[in-house]
């Protein structure tokens, strides 16, 4: 039976998980539990794609990657793509594919990112939350994975976003 | 002045940020704070490198990886580096080389990992801790990027490690 969380926040929580290992005896570790969330590849063309500025509280500083979000469960994670595209950048995707599905840092933490490509954009308006501090930075495909290389974009998600989809920009051209 | 933690663990803490706004309000958010981390891409030769299969008590799964582990500060992050691929698969480099840094998830938690490659490799044993429940997986680099590609590999530092690298190859090559 699962134990009480040792702490409850708005956005995780943190458990005690105990592991029986081959020798009998039990390790127990503590696992930071997450909903899980969406990150978005947004081709504004055949040729530019939606980055944004973010900054992060945790770093204290602001991030170039993918718009993400975390889901809301029972919702779907095509439906949270979609709701967050709009949220952060005012795009709205006529099409949403996944590409991927990747954990951001399974020592610790149970998230599960789903990877969207989004096409067929149309603008509609930002509806960022409160607090959220995230503007666009509209660039062409090849200064994206130029910022990737130059260790100027440093976020996980976003170097595995935009190098999982150059490969298939690759093998389709 | 920072607060006390919400949380201590043996891995990880938690603690409250404030963040004023452009409003004049103050955002709170949990965060956890983590020492960091190291990755390695480790190249037995030219064409072979060296992942690992991690059973991972967060996910409840085994999932391919490179390999990596916990800064233990004020040790440098080439130090653990060689002290985790050591650990982890039994092989010494002779040279290690920082190829990227990246964050895995800023909304939440402020571990950032060091990508580093490793070369000139000597097998010299693993001395993997107790509980870790690791077994080396040697694959030429084509499969490696296969595992990616077909998503047998779903951890995102090491798509980002396997893709970052790849294209370092291909410009050389």
């Amino acid at each position: 039976m699962p134990s009480e969380p040792l702490l409850v926040t708005s956005r995780f929580y943190v458990v005690e998980v105990d592991r029986p290992l081959a020798d009998g005896s039990i390790r127990t570790r503590a696992v930071v539990r997450h909903p899980g969330a969406v990150t978005i590849v947004p081709m504004i063309d055949d040729d530019h794609v939606c980055l944004i500025r973010n900054f992060r509280v945790s770093v204290n500083q602001t991030l170039i990657e993918l718009p993400a979000g975390t889901l809301e469960p029972p919702e779907p994670a095509d439906q949270a793509a979609h709701r967050e595209l709009v949220e952060e950048t005012g795009y709205e995707a006529g099409a949403m594919q996944e590409l991927h599905q990747f954990y951001l840092s399974p020592g610790i933490l149970d998230e599960k990112m789903h990877l969207f490509l989004a096409t067929d954009l149309k603008e509609v308006g930002a509806a960022r939350e409160a607090g959220e501090e995230i503007e666009n930075l509209i660039v062409p495909w090849q200064e994206a994975i130029e910022l990737v290389e130059s260790r100027r974009i440093q976020d996980a998600k976003t170097i595995s976003g935009l190098l999982l989809y150059d490969r298939i920009r690759s093998r389709n051209s």
